[in-house]
């Protein structure tokens, strides 16, 4: 039986509300999730929240009571409240019915299994919630298994992150590794690093990929460094015939991983 | 000769500023844009500002320099500053060393020459001006005429837009048109309109698309209204593996337009 808060002062609410920021989340290791949409996706992908809190009209919503039920019999909590509360704990002048507080995932290397996908997106240094999100649910379209991030990345447990990620943070394995460690696992298998780089004239329609392909981009700004650059078991670009000569992170990783999934489904077909 | 100004209370200053909010850019007819790397890609586009505010630490740029002597030379006014009243004109907390004051450009679908590229890019009802400035980008990089606005769109001359655009605001033509008034334009020349769609079962790799090719896609949360798809004159879905069906409207824009280049580069290869 859902309780009710109304409260702002409320302790819970207070706590929940502090998980916008990475420092509470990292102490917490909780995240925030919002809207009917990505909760429901995270429990048909086997992910509850611990808390939902959702709005008083919205109770009799068939989704809500299933995600309601679903919840407190995997033993969490259910809160019914208002809209100023939701408010509050989502940031947004106009809040999502619905909002879930969700335990961390691991994010460890070890639990990464190559072979259960032909393709993996791997970020060094992204710094854009939003191109993460985005990045994330890129790889859920194109059947990715997950992303893998390196070095100092924008937390993916970020409110931006998760929201821009549509749901696809809790289809996507998520890893997070320093650059030496990530190489050390990936030259113990399987795998064609593929860097994503100004820096070369190979067309990224030229080679044939082999699976499973890791697409590789670097930082908003910078790029690949030279030296990750180097490791790479290709180096591709795409044609850009502008003035500007470069690409937003999340959608060059879009552009090249579509070319990847193109590959596999013309050698099926 | 730059006059010097370091003073938050300049009506210069509050004037500048105020064009962060939309309502301030209409009235004025003028937007903000920031960094040596953006203003210099305008001005080589024949783009320049009719005010440059720049970090006194900075004068001695080559870049600065040039930039200064043309703005001077055409008329409009260069003004030394610090990093203060920068970081008030641009709102971040690391500002750019440089920042341009433009005045808006028509925006009227009459100025658009459809035979100058065989790409262009629709966007209905789009809402996130980082979607907007992204694929303003990608038009850039794919050699596409320019981005058309249709219905009501966040304004392509919000910071944010022309921050995620990365200087592609200046070499893509703008246009901006309610949806009778564009189709009637359309139909009134050559052009093949594409729709991206979830209602379809036709393969974005499966048509020949002809020039020019104006790839239509439609508002992030909604798509595009059915009587808007029906109006096409095809209708195309990328393949999405995952559990959410759907992809960031700034990445499906991108995705579609380099299947369009690769077809051209093909036939010319």
């Amino acid at each position: 039986m859902p309780r009710q808060i109304t409260a702002f002062s409320n302790p819970l609410v207070k706590r929940i509300r502090g998980l916008r920021e990475k420092r509470h989340r990292k102490e917490e290791r909780m995240f925030l999730a919002e809207g009917l949409r990505i909760l429901t996706e995270a429990r048909e992908a086997g992910r509850l929240p611990r808390y939902v809190f959702f709005a008083a009209e919205s109770a009799h919503h068939r989704l809500v009571q299933e995600l309601v039920d679903a919840v407190e019999k995997a033993g969490g909590e259910a809160i019914e409240t208002d809209r100023d509360i939701l408010h509050k704990l989502s940031g947004k002048d106009n809040p999502q019915a619905v909002v879930g507080v969700y335990d961390e995932f691991a994010t460890g290397l070890d639990a990464v299994d190559r072979d259960r996908a032909g393709i993996w997106l791997v970020a060094q240094s992204l710094r854009d919630p939003g191109n993460l999100g985005t990045i994330l649910r890129t790889g859920d379209a194109v059947g990715a298994g997950g992303l893998i991030l390196i070095d100092d990345c924008v937390d993916p447990f970020s409110v931006e992150a998760v929201r821009a990620s549509m749901g696809a943070l809790f289809t996507q394995q998520i890893a997070h590794a320093r650059w030496p460690d990530f190489l050390a696992w990936l030259r113990a298998g399987p795998g064609q690093l593929v860097g994503m780089s100004l820096d070369t004239d190979v067309d990224y329609q030229a080679p044939h990929y082999a699976a499973p392909t890791f697409i590789l981009v670097g930082n908003e700004a910078q790029g690949l460094p030279d030296d990750y650059a180097a490791q790479c078991d290709l180096l591709v670009k795409m044609p850009m015939l502008g003035k500007a000569d470069s690409l937003n992170a999340a959608v060059a990783t879009a552009v090249m991983a579509y070319e990847v999934l193109n590959q596999r489904r013309r050698s099926q077909g």
